[in-house]
């Protein structure tokens, strides 16, 4: 969902899953772009490390400010971005060292909604446009049923 | 999640879950508003009944019409309108029967991130300004940290 929406890869802490990665795999092969992951042991070192390099720590919690309050000045930024999603009980150093506590409405919701939400604001909408190099299909959108294109019929299709 | 972003509540395709409607439950508690759920063993009749009595049904696909194509026509209905959001392989008569098959971006993505992005459009993102009626509970947003408002003392707080 976050290579649709616009980001670039994704950290994801815990242990090495295979299932999870030949899945984006597939989705990159076949529709594009591209997309990393990583699986990391300890993500409040990552928060740290990313800011001591410079980039910027955006993290999403219900509790924060209000996305429409802030998602200009986010989305007006130079620095690298890294996005924070946790589950119900983030430790409050992460809420110290975010550079943004970011609340997708202040209501109970879905993290993935949260983040889809979150980067389309950011983003201003431009994954609407995006159109992903090196892709081997193609949906041409349709009123009914499913239209898909092969773009390269070199290559195994999906 | 669909709560949060001004959905009036779901049908559930399947048997009953004690505990999501547990969970509902509480959050409607705590937070406020109203939100129905309803366990139905045959959403295509559901499909039909509701274009039967009037209502509009958009189905949410990859394939679709993409929606910043047609969100100003969805938005703009009177009538009631019942979103579809299925697996993998949806049955081809939900997207002949559906009067909008939607695209959230014609890419792999979840289906709760693509819900929460249609009803953020086609409510033009008043549920960034709602407010629940009896709720208990209030966030005030802050920029670093939990601020929680108990609005009714008289009842249990979470």
């Amino acid at each position: 969902m976050a290579r649709s929406f616009g980001a670039e890869g994704a950290y994801i802490a815990g242990s090495k899953d295979d299932a999870l990665r030949g899945s984006i795999k597939r989705v990159v092969g076949s529709w594009g772009g591209s997309f990393w992951i990583e699986f990391i042991n300890n993500p409040l070192r990552l928060v740290k490390e990313w800011k001591s390099s410079g980039g910027k720590v955006a993290h999403l919690t219900m509790y924060g400010m209000q996305i429409m309050c802030i998602k200009d000045e986010i989305a007006s930024l130079d620095e690298d971005l890294l996005v924070v999603i946790g589950g119900e009980k983030v430790p409050f150093e992460y809420y110290s060292s975010a550079d943004f506590n970011v609340a997708i409405g202040n209501q109970p919701h879905s993290e993935v909604a949260a983040l889809a939400i979150f980067l389309d604001r950011v983003t201003c909408g431009r994954w609407e446009n995006t159109h992903f190099k090196n892709a081997q299909i193609r949906i041409i959108p349709s009123e009914k049923g499913k239209n898909v294109e092969q773009l390269d019929l070199k290559k195994k299709p999906f």
